[in-house]
This record gives C-alpha cells, sequence and structure tokens, in this order.
C-alpha cells in the first residue's frame, strides 16, 4: 500500500512489492495470482466467511439473522491493521479503472456466494438475491463508517447498526404504492 | 453480435463489425469508443431514462412508485430487437471476464445515477441507496423473465411484477430479528 501511494498503482513492480516485503517474487507468486491480488484479496476470505456463517445458522432463524451471523463472522477479521489500511486503499483503487472494474468482480462474487448459501438453507431464489445485496449493501456501509473513525473501535457495533439502520429503510420499500400519490 | 457468437468476442475486430453493419471504421468511432461499448452503450441509455424518470416524479410519491416510474421509462427501450439479442449478448459476456467487468461497471454506474437522482428529491442516503439496490434488482429480475420468453411479449408487465415480488420478500427483510431464535 505504502508503495502504490507512493509511486502510484501502475508504476508499482510486483519486484518492488516483494523487495518491500522483504520476499522474492516466488513467495509474492505463491500468495498472489497478480498485483491486483494484492488488493483484493481479502476479498475471498470475505465470501468465505460470510458463507460459512450462513450455511452455519440454527435452521428456523430469520433471514435478518442469518445476516447478521454473516456479518458478525467476517467482523473477526476487521482488524485495526485493516481499518488503518482502508483509507489509502480506497484512494489507489478510485484512481484505476481496472481496480475498480476487479473490486466490483470481487463484490458480486461475495454476494453470489451469501446468495448460493441462503439458497442451500431453503431460501426461494428472489429472497436469497434480495437478502445477499442486503447484506453487502450494510457491509460496505459500516465499512465506510467504520472506516472514518480515529480510534480502534471494533467492526461488529458498526455492522449490527448498518444492518438495522437499513432494515428500517426497507419499511419504505414494502408500503403498498400508491399510499401517498 | 452475430460477429461475437460466430468468432468470439476477442477474434472479432472492430473492421469485420464496421464491415458487417457497412459502415467505415470512422463512423463505428463516432458511435463507440471502443469494441466493447457496443455490448454496453445501451447501458449509459438506461442510466439516463432511469434518473430523468425518477427526477420527473411527482412529488410527493413513494420510494417504490419512484422506482416503478423508472421501471416504466425504461420499458420503452425494451424492444423486440432488444430481447432478440439479449440471450446471445449474456453468452458472449459470461465467456469474458473482462467484458463481466464492463458489465458490473455499468451496473454500478446506473445504480450511481438512481442513488443521485432520489438523493436530489430529498431522499436520505441509506434509503436512497437500498431504493437503488432494489431498483437494479427488480431490473435484473425482470429482464431474466423477459429474456427467456419466446413471444414479443412487452417489457413494463415484467418489471412490475418483479417489483411487487422483491418487495414481498423485502417484508421478510423488516422483522424484527429475534422472532423465531
Amino acid at each position: 500500500m505504502d508503495l502504490f501511494v507512493e509511486n502510484g498503482y501502475e508504476e508499482t513492480t510486483v519486484a518492488q512489492i516483494a523487495d518491500r516485503a522483504g520476499l522474492n517474487r516466488a513467495t509474492f507468486f505463491r500468495h498472489f495470482a497478480d498485483k491486483r491480488e494484492v488488493l483484493f484479496g481479502g476479498e475471498d476470505l470475505l465470501a468465505g466467511l460470510f458463507a460459512d456463517a450462513i450455511r452455519a445458522a440454527p435452521p428456523g432463524v430469520t433471514l435478518t439473522e442469518c445476516l447478521q451471523a454473516a456479518l458478525a463472522a467476517v467482523g473477526a477479521v476487521m482488524t485495526p491493521q485493516r481499518r488503518a489500511a482502508a483509507a489509502r486503499r480506497v484512494l489507489v483503487v478510485a484512481a484505476n479503472n481496472e481496480l475498480q472494474e476487479r473490486g466490483l468482480l470481487k463484490h458480486a462474487r461475495i454476494a453470489r456466494s451469501i446468495t448460493a448459501a441462503l439458497r442451500e438453507r431453503g431460501t426461494d431464489e428472489l429472497t436469497a438475491r434480495l437478502g445477499a445485496e442486503m447484506g453487502m449493501l450494510a457491509f460496505s456501509v459500516a465499512f465506510e463508517r467504520w472506516m472514518k473513525t480515529t480510534d480502534d473501535e471494533p467492526f461488529p457495533p458498526f455492522a449490527d447498526e448498518a444492518l438495522s439502520d437499513l432494515q428500517a429503510r426497507a419499511a419504505e420499500l414494502v408500503l403498498p404504492s400508491r399510499l401517498s400519490a
């Protein structure tokens, strides 16, 4: 992240990254398929954590409880180091179209993995897709708020708050459509 | 689309596309910034239609009515030709990672344009973001269902049905979380 911020993402080479981290190139490529994955490798971990938590939730819990469990599981890897890197990471990604596209692809894969885990529980397809979008939006909102804090505050309360804020908003979407026309 | 299906997206050149369409390269590039835009130029149009319809909705209508108006406006350009091309387009995009990423970028831009139009109406930020995700999901679901029809059925009833199906599902998300634990 230091190198990306100092020299720009495009200008930074894998050799420089490996050198700064005290690794050789072979070791780098055992951990990352390419340079972009330095920024997005964590997303595959998130997809797995979300899905495993949903699979492990007891039978009969509500959709919201599934999402709470998934966000709580993800909270375990939202470390102070990740928070400290987040603001710089956002700037690096925003400056590069290719990185934005990769980020959206990862986001879509996490959503698909949440949808699949909900489907395995017997959730119907539309509810699963809506639940995945809701979960991802709660995660994004929580992350944006958490990123802006200056102390090392834990992630889980931000996730709970974002999810319940969105629940309150979702109520507007279930209103019959001709109410105030 | 014929060329992409016949020869593969990667293998098809702009010269071949222009030739098949009876245009020269200069005319092609007046209409499309690059080869990918042949597949995604329509998305910029959609973003504008969604946002304009939301801006034009009367004051005081519900969020759902805004989304209905936006989907109705988009319905006007969902022609039989677009439906006929859709199934082949999906296959071409699915076979190419770069096209999937571009598709997700366009999708994200439409969602941002819906969010911005809702914000201009005074909708708070979280509601606007949730509304945009809901509108995009309704559009995707309607499009998938419409694409599978064999007759030239109009798009608007599919949009209405997808939105009300999602509204019914959203009700599960506003349930208090400890209901069935």
